[in-house]
C-alpha cells in the first residue's frame, strides 16, 4: 500500500471510530479518539474540536507529540482542550497506536469510589492488566478535572503505567489504549459493558464475585485482540454511508 | 442583529430546546422550557400548553412575569398550568435567562429521599452550588404537587435561592436554570446523567464516593458554560429539519 | 356523533392504545388492551389473539362480558387466552371502561416480593388507591399463573376491589383500569415509571422515601385524568400513520 | 413439504433467529445460533464465523456433530471458534433441535456469582428445570474461557445435563436450548428478561422473592412452548425484509 493509501485508510478508520463510539453510547458530545500516524510515529491523527458523531475526514488534523498541528491551521480550527492526553500517552507507550478518551457513563462511578474495576467478562480481559484511578487532586487543587497541560498529561500517563490499557479519571471519564484502533474501540466498548456487569454482580453478591484470574486474562486478551475486527465491521456498517 | 432577527433566533432556539430535551429523554409528554425575551427582560417566551416534542415556532407565546400572555390569545390556546415556575424565577434571579422544568426520570428518586444530589461528574459541576429539595407539603396540604399559583412559585424560587441552578420538587421533578438556553439545556441533561452515576456510585461504596469539591465546581462550571454549545449543535442536528 | 362514528373512533383508539403501549415498552409480544363498547356496556372490544404491536382495526372483536364473541368468528380467529381478566373486571367495576393487561417489566419485581408499589411520582397518584398483589397460588396449585378461567378472573377482580386502579399478578404482570382508554394507557405507562423510580429511591434510602399521602393522591389523580390526553396525542403521533 | 423446501425454511428461520437476537440485544457482535438439520439429525446448520446481525442464507454451513463442514469449504470461510458447544449438545440431547450461545448482558453477573438464576416470570418458567453454572476453571487453568475443544464441549454439555434448558458460562455468557428454533429464541430472550427482574426483586427484598415452584414451571413451560410463535412473528417482522 502506498503511503497515501495508508494515510487515507487511517483517516477513514479514525472517522469510523468516532462515529461508532458515539452510536454505541461510549462517547456523547464530548470525548475524542486518536491514531498514531501510519508512517510517522512522532505524530498522531485526531479531529479538530468537534462532537465525535460529527467528525468527517476533512476534520482530521496531524498533531505532533507536543500536540501542535504540523500544518498551519485555519483560524477557526479549534483543537481539543485535552489533547495532552494523547501526546503524553504516545510518548510514554511506544506499543500504543490508538487512544480513546471518553466519559463512558458506567465507568465514572468506578472512577469516583474505591471499588476497583476488574475483569468479569472475557471480552474485557485487558482489565486484568490494571485499571488504576487518576486522582487529579493529588496534582492540582480546584481544577476543572481536565487534562489540559503537559504536566497533567505526563502524570496521567504515569498512572496508566507501562502495562495497563485503561486509566480512570476521577469525576471525569477514562482513557483506553490499544495497538490498533479496532482494538482500542473494542476495549472502550467492553470497559463500559464490564462496568455494568460488575455493578450488577456486586449487587448480587458483594463478596463472591468471581473475576478472571491473571492467567485467564493473559490468554484471553490475545484471542480478543485477534477477533476485534468482527464487531468493528458490524458497528461500522451501522454508521458509515456505503 | 435586528430586534426581529434576535427574536426569531430566540424562538428557533426555544423550539430546538424543547425537542432536544424530549429526544434525549429529559422531558416526556410533560414539562416546559422558557427563555427570557431577548429585548424585554420583563417578559419570557414559552410554548402554549403542549407536549414539548411537538412545539413549533407558531406555538411560542410571549408571557409577562406574572405569566399572562402579552397579546390577546386565541380561544383554544391553553397556557401551561405551572407557568408560575417561570415568572417567579425570572423575577427572583436577574442572572437567569432560561428555565427548564422537567420530570427527568432519575432525578425524582433524589427529590423523594434524604440523599442529596451532589456533583460527581465534571459536566455537572453546577450541582456544587446546591440542589435543594422543595417540599410542597411545607406550604400546602393535600395538593396536586404542582406549582400552580404565584405563592407556590415564589416559595419554590426562594428554595432555589440566589445561587443554585437546580431545585428538586418532591414527588414531581426539577427546575434547572441558566444564563443562556444552551447552558440550561446542558444542565438539565447532565443533572440526569449525574443522578444515574451517583446512584451507581452510592451502590458501589456508600461511604467512599468522591464528589467534586467547591473549588473544583467553581473552576469547572466556567469551562462547562463555555463549551455548552458543542453538545447543543449535536443534539440540534438530530431533531431539527435542515 | 352517530353510533357508527362512535364505534369507529373507539376501534381507532383501541388500535392506537395497543401500538402505543408496545412502542413505549409496556407491552411486548404479549398482553392485551380492551375498551367497553361505546353503546353497549355489556360488551367490550378487544383484538383477536395477536401481538399488540400488530393489531389493526380488522382484528377487533366484540366480546360479551362472558368473553364470547358476539358474532360468529372465523375459523382461524383465536381469542386471547386470558380474556377472563377483561369480562370479570367490567362486571365488577361499572366505573371502568378500559383495561390494560401487561407484563410491564419493572412492575414484575414488585409483584414477586413483599415490597408494596406506592405512589412516588405525581403522575402515578392513582397508586394511592391501592396496588394489591394477586397470588394465584392461593386459588390454584401448579398453575400456569394465567387468568384463564372465569373463577380466576373473579378472584383477581375481587383482589382489585372497588377502588384500586392496578392489581399486580405474582410472577406474571399487572392489570390497570381507567374510565377512558387514554387514562388507562396513561396509568399503565406511569405504573412502570413509578416502579423504576421507587426501586431507585429504595436503594438511595430504604427508610426515608417520601410517598404521596392520601390527600395528595385524591387531588392529583383528578388533575392527571384531565391531562391524560396530552401524552396520548404525542404517543399516537409516533405509532399511527397519518 | 419437500426436503428442499424444509431445508430452505430451516435456513430462513436460522437467519431470522440470528437477526432477531441481535436486534433484541441478546447477541452483540459475538454469539451464534444453530439448528439441527431438518432431515439429518447427525448434522446441524450454522453460519460461518460472522456477527449474527449480518448473517444471510449464503453464510449457512452444514456441520456434522464433530463440527466439521459436510461440504468442502471456501478458503476464506472461517468457522465459529466455539462450534464445539453445538455438536456436543446435539450429541448429548436428542430432544434438542436448536442451540443459542449468547453473551446476553444481564445473565453474565449470575454466571459470575453464587446467586442462582431462578424462574421469577412465567415466560421464563423453563429456568425451573435448572440453570447451572459451568466453571471452566474446574477443567482447564489459564484458559480463554471459551468452549474451543471437544472435551470442553462435552464437559459443558454434562453440566447442562439431561433436563435443563440453560447453562451459564462463568465470565462469558450462556447456552440456551429448545426443541424448535422459535422456542430456543424465546428462551434466550426471556432468560435475559428474567435476569433483569430477578436482580431488581433481590434488591427490593433479598429474602422474600417468590419464585415459581416446580409444579408451576412444569405447567407453564408447556403453555409457553405453544405460544412461542407469537413474539417470533413480531420480532421477525422487524428484522426481515418483506
Amino acid at each position: 500500500m502506498s503511503q497515501q493509501a495508508a494515510l487515507d485508510e487511517a483517516i477513514s478508520d479514525l472517522v469510523a471510530a468516532n462515529r461508532i463510539l458515539a452510536a454505541e453510547g461510549i462517547l456523547d458530545g464530548f470525548g475524542h479518539v486518536s491514531l498514531r500516524h501510519p508512517h510517522d510515529p512522532a505524530c498522531y491523527l485526531m479531529s479538530r474540536s468537534l462532537a465525535p458523531a460529527l467528525v468527517t475526514p476533512q476534520d482530521i488534523i496531524v498533531h505532533d507529540l507536543d500536540n501542535r498541528p504540523t500544518q498551519p491551521k485555519d483560524r477557526d480550527q479549534k483543537l481539543y482542550y485535552e489533547r495532552w492526553i494523547h501526546g503524553e500517552v504516545y510518548k510514554a507507550r511506544p506499543d500504543v497506536n490508538a487512544v480513546v478518551h471518553s466519559h463512558s457513563p458506567t465507568v465514572v462511578p468506578f472512577a469516583s469510589t474505591k471499588a476497583p474495576l476488574r475483569p468479569l467478562l472475557h471480552n474485557a480481559s485487558f482489565l486484568g492488566f490494571g485499571a488504576p484511578v487518576f486522582e487529579i487532586r493529588d496534582f492540582v487543587q480546584s481544577s476543572d478535572l481536565m487534562i489540559s497541560t503537559a504536566d497533567l498529561g505526563k502524570a496521567m500517563a504515569s498512572t496508566l503505567g507501562p502495562r495497563a490499557d485503561v486509566v480512570l479519571l476521577r469525576g471525569h471519564g477514562n482513557v483506553v489504549v490499544g495497538p490498533t484502533i479496532q482494538i482500542a474501540v473494542f476495549r472502550a466498548y467492553y470497559t463500559e459493558i464490564n462496568a455494568r456487569q460488575q455493578l450488577q454482580a456486586m449487587a448480587l453478591g458483594p463478596n463472591d464475585v468471581v473475576y478472571m484470574d491473571d492467567g485467564e486474562c493473559e490468554t484471553t486478551d490475545k484471542i480478543m485482540q485477534s477477533v476485534a475486527g468482527r464487531p468493528w465491521e458490524l458497528w461500522k456498517r451501522k454508521v458509515m454511508p456505503k
